[in-house]
């Protein structure tokens, strides 16, 4: 494949994360019905909450890295690209293609919500947390302070790592690293999204936070790059330290031919 | 297999996708308990809530995927018989006899959740969206508009068909096309219950549009066939453009002979 | 392997089922805490409700079938084995012990559940629906009547042994079958709690019956034993009829040597 | 690998286990919105309740037995290390090193949540199970008593062990196994949060009680030392005496050399 195919996979795929996870807390997290009208009881809590939201993150990866694994590797987060980078996974000259794909993949997603949620005649992007944004102390949902949320974001970060260096291993059974990967993200989702409505991925964050109309989560958004970074790339080199067996190919899929 | 075991390996699976999804959105969405002589607590919120009906669309693709993916291909549905069509893996000359079929399996499992719903005493077709139909406007459980639903169906229909181009083709992991495929159908009902109670196949809105006894709601069923199948279509175009390798089968399962 | 250790997998097997989808359904679907000095929010619903006694008894299936489905085929239900048998994939000689070790298996789980309960201090038998027994009319925990209740249990059992017969079919992927079989179990779950509590297994239905301390459950019992058999000879006979590619072992796992 | 690696994979496999499992339940399980000014209806239950609290620990041993189960053998549980020792599929001499690793991964996963959870103004350690520790009687969620508390956690350790080594035995499908051993735990989760707050892992309730500042919970620790390994031997025995083939690895993984 040649690098402009791998980036089209990786902006398709990082739009689809941020379309599914975003886009599930934006429009499906708190719903409930607005009168009788509808036919549902209206006190009945028929939002999908953090769990479903959780579940919808880790199924777009669950989802796209079968379907484009093979493809790019399935990355779709520039934490992750670093992280394989920094485990000697990913060619350093493919990092700065990777990380501009996944933003604009991030972006493109951002606007889809914005245009679909804006048909909705009682939206408005207002509270700490529009359009699904990351954010820490004020901007924290369970109002988290700056340090809390900075080694939140790097053990998960460098954690997430560890288990895509792991189950993309030769060593490991072959065709379950999408599903681990994708349900380690469900299971980061489900501890911190109350901290900070989860990030560990800087082309999540970006994407929504350019859109939601607030100039102080823009403000936020050094975090969600420096946290998740550092943390990919510790792990990275813990990896290859301690547990890398010799330079294997980074896809989530074994039999890719890679680099091309 | 000849075309008729194909058409009722398809009835079959959309039959179990409307019965499955519809029907558990019907039975089981809201309830909570109705007096105390149940020994349940009457204020517990016991029912499934949007992301049960989200899980239960997916299972009901998963697990027939996996049972007579080796015999239709696992479609059951329309649009993504269209898509495949697009994307040169699946003849012209089925469509027709697999539309029909996937229909009929969809009317036949509305009229069985009708049955089985009326024999609850308190049962009443009513409210916006009778039988977990689809709607726009004002038949869309949010209250979305047309415009806003329509691209929501465009867009999330094209992304399904592009993961399941993607996990059948020859290059992806064998086996697990099956579970991808059924998880982004659980993953695109979590981001889209609330806009049109999601459809991305025809056939799944029209059985239970027929019998939801408002005939408003099959003056909106056009939507919900034209949305789906442009989307599909898109991504059988885009997915043989750029990402083909050749021309593969279609099927889940990739020992099948497809086109008998 | 013997049949002596056949069926102590069988009831081990059943067991396990009955513990984890009766025993969550008792502990677990309805809790709050009970005082501030717990530390919990007591108005936050807690509990797992019907969403997770649905995913309780679908992953009993999926974890004991991966775990001894190569020794006894997997079946831990009577409705299974008659199944398998009228689509000749199970030998008549076997029923009978088979359907006495799960029956067996039923009855241990429920009385370790009542031992359990028992050790809670509000604990006490009664409502309409004591230890997660089976129901219809006054017993069916939404109030519906014999006539749904008898369709929907036949209806369910069938589409169930459809997949069982599917999935196991040689021609289908290897390895899954046990993953889209739990699986299938929490889709019909997640369709027909509010219906019958769901049962779709004579023998989950009968070990708690016997000790939920209410004549009018036994009363009730025979039509857990008629309805989901019915419903699954049937499914054997038409996949016998139409998909049969030849006699096929039953095992969930391929390998396995099944009829000693 | 050497001894150390192992150990070192045994250490990150329980932190993570501790982490995501313990950490959710401490940070989401009953988040609300706080005002108004989060844009989130503070009325409704965002937070991811047992049922999510059950799904993070199943997933936490789901993607690290994936990840490193190639390494250590992804035990993560120190009756996890008795069963399989009774089960004669781990070597004895393994037993202490193994065992401290994962006490050494909860107790630092136990400072980390702690480390978190401070960082928002109104956390405090209070109530009957802080940390998410595990309790009987006055500090069983539930309120069960002691015996069915030691019932319920022998059984249910003793039907993990059973699972894992099935799922585990040459026999059984290649690959599945950490999928079958997370879900069993995610089950296990399902059954038991309300009658101990479900051990079954003496390092899991190890490290959470010695930092939840309540000393009452110290002196209940024994008994989840004491009730998973007595369930786990009796596993080990009965699946070494009944159904076991030969002597085979221990390792989710088949292709590991496991005793370097």
């Amino acid at each position: 494949m040649t690098l402009m195919k791998r980036c089209l996979a990786e902006f398709i795929g990082t739009f689809w994360l941020v379309l599914g996870g975003c886009g599930s807390a934006v429009l499906a997290a708190t719903f409930t019905a607005k009168d009788v009208t509808l036919g549902l009881d209206t006190s009945f809590p028929l939002g999908i909450s953090f769990l479903g939201v959780a579940l919808a993150f880790g199924l777009t990866v669950f989802t796209m890295a079968y379907a484009v694994g093979h493809i790019s590797g399935g990355h779709f987060n520039p934490a992750v690209s670093f992280g394989l980078w920094a485990g000697k996974r990913f060619s350093g000259s493919d990092l700065l293609p990777y990380i501009v794909a996944q933003v604009l993949g991030g972006i493109v997603a951002a606007i889809i919500i914005l245009i679909i949620a804006s048909g909705n005649p009682d939206f408005a992007l207002g509270g700490a947390n529009p359009l699904a944004t990351n954010g820490y102390g004020a901007h924290s949902p369970g109002g988290y302070s700056l340090l809390s949320c900075l080694i939140c974001e790097i053990v998960l970060t460098f954690m997430f790592l560890l288990i895509i260096l792991g189950v993309t291993d030769r060593r490991a059974s072959v065709g379950f690293a999408p599903a681990a990967i994708g349900l380690a993200l469900t299971l980061i989702h489900l501890i911190s999204i109350p901290v900070t409505n989860t990030s560990v991925n800087p082309a999540r964050s970006t994407g929504v936070a350019l859109f939601c109309g607030n100039a102080e989560l823009i403000a936020q958004l050094w975090m969600f790059w420096v946290a998740p970074i550092i943390g990919a790339i510790l792990a990275g080199w813990l990896y290859l330290a301690i547990f890398a067996e010799s330079r294997i190919p980074a896809s989530v899929n074994p039999e890719v031919e890679r680099i091309s």
